[in-house]
């Protein structure tokens, strides 16, 4: 919770990147032996991107590179990045340094970690960074999440495997300055931990490892989803949640000039604007063609809002969304 | 890097927990068929804490309590709980929320996420939540790190596997009242990509997920060092280092009243003493009876550090080591 002075955090620029491999709906039915349409009405999908041979470094590398040259800057004007995925590239290290190295950066002049708070990585990171940037700690951070969802999801339940998929996205950001109105002006992340087992991978760590429990391991080795229950805790939090952001700033739904949505899924995206009455262009929504690219999910669509204009210099935007934890948050800033 | 007032950060108290199981070099000689003594001559570890049942949210949880009992705060009083362990418990969500959960806590009022710079992960949270403390962002803030090695190394290669232990340590920290000393006064951390495959866990994440290559994921289970690499880096940068953060706040090596070392290993604790001319009573050392408890490792220190009362209120301490990234970092603080 931040009520205060706004703190001066200005975007300079973002960039996107996903696996080559793109495919439509109509070809995952028939990869899955499924009538025509099938996907698509189950999903509300039109295309996703899917890895083949890419890593999330390696995506994530390219996202870094893209944003970099959207804000004219190079790679030695950076002095931290953060990599705020949802996943893990690998066990050991984290993902900001395999990232790095993709980078081919080992100058040793650049500060890297993690942030991770599953899909709301992004949004806790840019919180965080904020007050760095404020302070001077640092003067140009990369913030950049990379998710590969494909291998880690059954293909077999469409509303669960069906929904994701792959992509990476970057950040640049610096302090403000005096005369720049950018800002970041309310944030709030909360966890609800009654919903901790609504979404898991309960694989993928030391709890069950392959060498602790082979049998159990091999039983959780992808995503799991009680939809009805995040809906019910989301549904129950999630209003009462923004109000209160808009409150705390003194702001008005009404002054929300665009809602950048994490993209979680169809039916998720249509309920937040009926239950907030916001008109359809007054959200970004990107799902039909990207999916739910996880903790890249959130920059992904705000890199889209301002490639496509609908976010300009000046305006009031929140972030907004649930992740699993279950992990709410919204951050409204002046870009 | 930190180069001006220092950030008002008090600890006001630390706990530390580890599975029930401790193992005895001379029992892991046994277990593994090798002569008596064997396991201690090539460690230098007498005994380490090693898991049967417990997972990493248990005995973070645990060291939670421990922490918030020492502050005589209860956990209503946290606001902010950051996770900064060098390894995963589950795939997802992340580490805050399974401690979090464990710690029975669905109260909504809690802002949780993990920070993940692998073995530095205690430093580089620690330096970032002085910030977020100093702006009253939170006012409480508890710091876990909780790693269990056991089911993550290669038992056949003691100088890899043997020189593990798991663990968990929290601290409680608010900022420091106008008339308290306590402090932040420098803190820097840089990555080293040219070493980030000198210390790995190639799998565990998506790059090398059984459901994407099945073969390349059973190789790549447990840790990979390659320690000469390691040591070869850590001797070109680490002194140069350690001297410039201490330069930048105008103290001198002989003016920090403990060392608290990242627990990396026996000869990485001997090399530090002797490269920096700093006598073995300034330097806290538990590596003997814990082992390498990864990003645990220097929280429990700096625990048992305070404990023992070597270190006092009013001391200057320097936090510092090296992780997998390759990772360097220090942090100068008044407690």
């Amino acid at each position: 919770m931040m009520i205060g002075a706004p703190i001066p955090l200005r975007i300079l620029g973002t960039g996107v990147s996903t696996p080559k491999q793109n495919v439509s709906s109509n070809e995952l039915d028939q990869r899955l032996g499924l009538a025509e349409g099938t996907t698509f009405q189950k999903t509300g999908i039109q295309s996703r991107f899917l890895s083949t041979t890419e890593t999330a470094a390696q995506i994530g590398s390219e996202a870094c590179n893209l944003a970099l040259k959207n804000a004219s800057l190079r790679r030695e004007d950076i002095d931290c990045l953060i990599c705020c995925s949802a996943t893990m590239d690998q066990g050991l290290p984290y993902n900001a340094a395999m990232i790095l190295a993709e980078m081919g950066d080992s100058s040793g002049r650049v500060t890297a970690f993690d942030i991770n708070a599953s899909c709301m990585s992004f949004l806790a990171a840019l919180d965080t960074v904020g007050y760095l940037v404020a302070a001077e700690k640092y003067t140009h951070v990369l913030l950049v999440s990379a998710d590969i969802a494909t291998y880690g999801v059954n293909w077999d339940d469409l509303r669960e495997g069906g929904i994701f998929g792959d992509g990476a996205a970057a950040v640049v950001v610096r302090k403000s300055t005096s005369s720049e109105s950018s800002s970041l002006r309310h944030s709030n992340m909360k966890t609800w931990t009654e919903g901790v087992k609504h979404c898991q991978i309960r694989g993928g760590g030391t709890r069950l490892h392959p060498l602790r429990d082979r049998a159990a391991f091999e039983s959780a080795l992808t995503f799991e989803m009680n939809g009805k229950a995040v809906f019910k805790l989301a549904n129950r939090y999630l209003p009462d949640f923004i109000n209160r952001s808009l409150s705390e700033c003194e702001l008005t739904l009404e002054q929300i000039d665009l809602f950048v949505p994490h993209q979680a899924s169809k039916l998720a995206l249509e309920h937040l604007a009926k239950k907030l009455k916001v008109p359809d262009e007054k959200i970004i929504r990107i799902f039909q063609t990207f999916g739910n690219q996880v903790g890249a999910s959130l920059p992904t669509a705000l890199h889209y809002g301002i490639e496509t204009q609908k976010i300009k210099r000046g305006n009031t935007i929140m972030l907004v969304g649930t992740g699993a934890g279950l992990t709410m948050g919204t951050i409204i800033l002046t870009y």
